[in-house]
């Protein structure tokens, strides 16, 4: 897959880009990322990106020109139509299923903006999605498409391990996680759990099931309610209510 | 105020802690960053973090004693009780309600969290705040950091000039931004709305208001819930209504 990102601060992304999985997926040949300061496309004197607002108002507007020519270049680069990503506060809250889909594509171009928002033209004929991270004031779309290259690149087939993927899978079950415990069992007087160092793996696995709903009952009721529960799970789910009273 | 970031990778933060408003605002002397791999104080000779999970499974688990160390060493230099926020998918959805209750304290530390998870004695007895950036899977709590640090930054006194301001005020309208365009008038057939031409500023800013109404109606009707409209909105929506039929 390749991932190619439109900055006016490509240097925010050195760091992320070069560590941990995304700098192995790199390697391994599994992705490729570009960054593009796309400031070398204005056609103006000064390289100019901004300009006012038709009609005034505070703050200045990204011009259409430079991030149109720039995704014309990237798109003579790839022989399928990439999906162009815009990173904005308007856009559609990016989700895991999100990731998924564009984990399915071969290319991905991704706009950060700055300022006060792009041209509106650009939305309406360049861009194949709007993307929102949440419902929190960033300085750019920098760090969004960060957030996007990582939870994509995590998807392709062979960048994680067993090991990893087995991680990733238990997020598909719908319910948070259940508490883990490492070494000592003792630590500054708090302690593990008994069953835990039971050795009795089906009382284990159990108690795992009824902490992760109950992780999920207390903290993210939302997602339990587009999830069928078992006989067992919705005892459960009685016994919580009970212990609450 | 002061924010302390706990990571294995360190220097993923270099590029985004050293550019654009982060940057400007640490050189003014609003903020400070440090990063700080918790690695250091593992109190073993092979400086691991990490260790199997009891009662088996996949993955690793981050030991508590390094973290444990790590914060009680950083509550040492604050004359405050830090803020010690965790950053996992179990956590509560960052929002921007979040981030000005974060912006009033006087340090925060944050744990960004690896491999499976965190030793739970460290979410129950060291944590004070759960966060997850939203609903989907990352490599780390970096990103997550990172969201937190610029989304914080840039409610500091100080930090952001009155332009700036100006244009995050307007997200507490608690709507969707309107279109924004700026010159060319027509770029590649492209045209701008007569109205953002005419110099006319009542109808201008009743045209952005409409747009910025329906925008969100057709968005983030979610956000309308929690809005008194006035009676012109209101009529505004009767008409989105009749024309979607």
């Amino acid at each position: 897959m390749r991932i190619d990102v439109l900055s006016l601060f490509p240097e925010m992304f050195t760091g992320v880009f070069g560590s941990s999985i995304l700098k192995h997926a790199k390697e391994a040949g599994h992705v490729t990322f570009e960054v593009i300061d796309f400031r070398q496309y204005a056609d103006n004197k000064h390289k100019k990106v901004d300009d006012y607002p038709y009609g005034g108002g505070a703050g200045m507007v990204l011009r259409a020109q430079p991030i149109f020519d720039a995704v014309e270049d990237l798109k003579k680069k790839s022989h399928k139509q990439p999906r162009v990503v815009m990173l904005c506060p308007q856009g559609e809250r990016y989700t895991q299923s999100k990731a998924e889909e564009f984990a399915r594509e071969d290319h991905l171009v991704l706009l950060c903006g700055h300022y006060e928002g792009y041209d509106e033209r650009v939305r309406q004929f360049l861009v194949t999605d709007e993307v929102s991270l949440g419902d929190y004031v960033l300085t750019g779309g920098e760090l969004g498409a960060m957030v996007i290259a990582d939870s994509v690149t995590r998807l392709l087939p062979g960048v994680l391990g067993n090991e990893e993927s087995a991680v990733t899978d238990s997020y598909s079950t719908g319910l948070l996680e259940h508490p883990h415990y490492t070494r000592p069992a003792e630590f500054r007087g708090m302690t593990v759990p008994d069953i835990l160092l039971s050795g009795h793996h089906a009382n284990i696995e159990e108690w795992r099931q009824k902490e992760s709903l109950k992780r999920t009952w207390e903290r993210r009721p939302d997602l339990l309610k587009e999830k069928n529960l078992s006989e067992k799970e919705q005892r459960w789910m009685e016994d919580f209510e009970k212990e609450t009273r």
